[in-house]
């Protein structure tokens, strides 16, 4: 569909375009999208199969989430790469193996975000270095904890659901098969 | 934690804050946040235990995504009623049972967005009362071929992949125990 863009916000994170589009119809139709460069999320699994998840103050609720470690891509940074940086950026893990998981977008009606999740595996322990203003500590849960904290509500952080719940229903039960 | 907010844009559907925070370490440390004020995702349950979702054109992705039908908060509707018209709107069916599923924050690095899920029964056809520039047909699948699509990667939406997943693995099961 042809469409007029217009950039009308520029911020360290993220900017606000406007797009115009000519709807079939014949009459115009203007929104206003949040671009941001994408992002990637890491599911790290201990040799015992449990999972390290982080508790992260978020600014944008002024409340702390438990969720899986994330971050935004660079500039031309492959996600793959992204991926392995924020991993031991925010938790300290190096890994062996970083493998694609799924991928999709979280909130197409105003956002473009793009998330890469991993399955980060053959992980050995080391110190994070988190950015300034990153206010993170590491938790250690066992899947079937990190599925009782998704069913209670303690994990609302939509990525950290969509990850674990994809790694369980479908790469267990594909590895197992 | 004390904060500084400042709201540099406003759009029909978000807004952009600025917010300063002093850390612990007496630094201060700034970032935008997109303000939202809250959705809402139905998954609507036909009497064959089928699901309807959506095709839906994405102005932000220039895409069709297949999704859950979902809306936006209008200011002080509760997200029940919410669900109800925007399940008549999108999709045309009227329900007799809308009951919560789970809720979750879509982004929370850079937006505020609350989702809220609910899952529609007892549903009766009727004519859907789309939104110009809504472009959005129906498509019934089995709950086997949601999570076909899920699996395969046709379904990229991260609200409506939270919503399918936590239905299948903990509605369901707890609905049957």
């Amino acid at each position: 569909m042809s469409a007029m863009k217009e950039t009308i916000l520029k911020t360290s994170r993220f900017s606000v375009e406007r797009v115009t589009h000519l709807l079939p119809n014949g009459h115009t139709h203007s929104r206003e999208i949040v671009r941001h460069p994408g992002a990637v999320i890491i599911l790290p699994v201990l040799a015992d199969g449990s999972v390290c998840l982080i508790r992260n103050y978020r600014v944008s609720l002024d409340q702390e989430l438990l969720e899986l470690p994330a971050g935004t891509l660079e500039a031309g940074e492959p996600p793959v790469e992204c991926a392995v940086r924020e991993l031991k950026e925010e938790t300290g893990y190096s890994c062996g193996k970083m493998e694609p998981l799924c991928d999709f977008f979280m909130s197409p009606g105003i956002l473009d975000e793009h998330m890469h999740a991993f399955v980060a595996t053959e992980l050995r322990p080391g110190e994070p270095a988190r950015e300034e203003g990153e206010l993170i500590s590491n938790s250690i849960l066992s899947m079937a904890e990190t599925e009782a904290a998704i069913r209670s509500g303690e994990v609302k952080d939509a990525k950290t659901i969509v990850a674990l719940l994809y790694f369980s229903q479908f790469w267990i039960a594909n590895k197992s098969s």
